[in-house]
């Protein structure tokens, strides 16, 4: 199977996920082998959690999993692009459609982004 | 100055770089402290190089520099995405206008992507 230089790499490379209809970058984050597997045989993003140390079905706590359209990797072979589409319209656990919701103005950060869910009514309060 | 958690990131983020016009991903480079205060000084990206293991400022070489529009960092505060416009209308050293312009289709790599420079005339020959 075609794949990203996971060795070179240290076994992880970064994901990128993109809105396939509109372009707006939704999130980023890593894959292994395994989910790089996962992602290419089932066309749903799988990526592996650095917090958690273990594989992560994108959505299977929130139901927000993404229907892969294409697969882009780039020239140096250790990053990717993904074009999903986002169920649910948000891929961030903040409940906004993309993590990059937040944008550096006059030094500052300002939120500029479309909240479409509240996270204690789909994770649960904690 | 507002910056992504470097220190927590061991120094270094992922900062995708984003055709301001189009929404077209150009480019997935690495950041450092100091490459992100001179793209926020300066409004032209620089990245840190891994495998030159120094700042770059991109476009050194090629002339092909990022003017950037919008800074967004993710809400783990361990990404970033840069708004650019593309000098010279190619980001990759190839001479194509993204670095990922290899699509996975049925299990090979193609390349659909816009060739807009040839590498030996722009870097010389090697």
């Amino acid at each position: 199977m075609i794949e990203p230089a996971f060795e070179k790499a240290g076994g992880l490379v970064p994901a990128i996920a993109q809105d396939a209809a509109t372009g707006e970058i939704l999130m980023l984050a890593y894959m292994n082998s395994e989910s790089w597997r996962l992602t290419v045989e089932t066309g749903t993003a799988h990526y592996w959690s650095r917090s958690r140390g273990k594989l992560w079905k994108k959505g299977e706590s929130s139901g927000n999993v993404q229907k892969v359209r294409e697969i882009r990797i780039d020239c140096d072979s250790d990053a990717v692009v993904l074009k999903v589409e986002q169920a649910g319209g948000a891929a961030c656990h903040t409940g906004f459609k993309s993590c990059f919701y937040r944008v550096v103005r006059d030094g500052v950060l300002v939120v500029e982004g479309e909240r479409v869910f509240d996270p204690d009514e789909v994770y649960g309060a904690s």
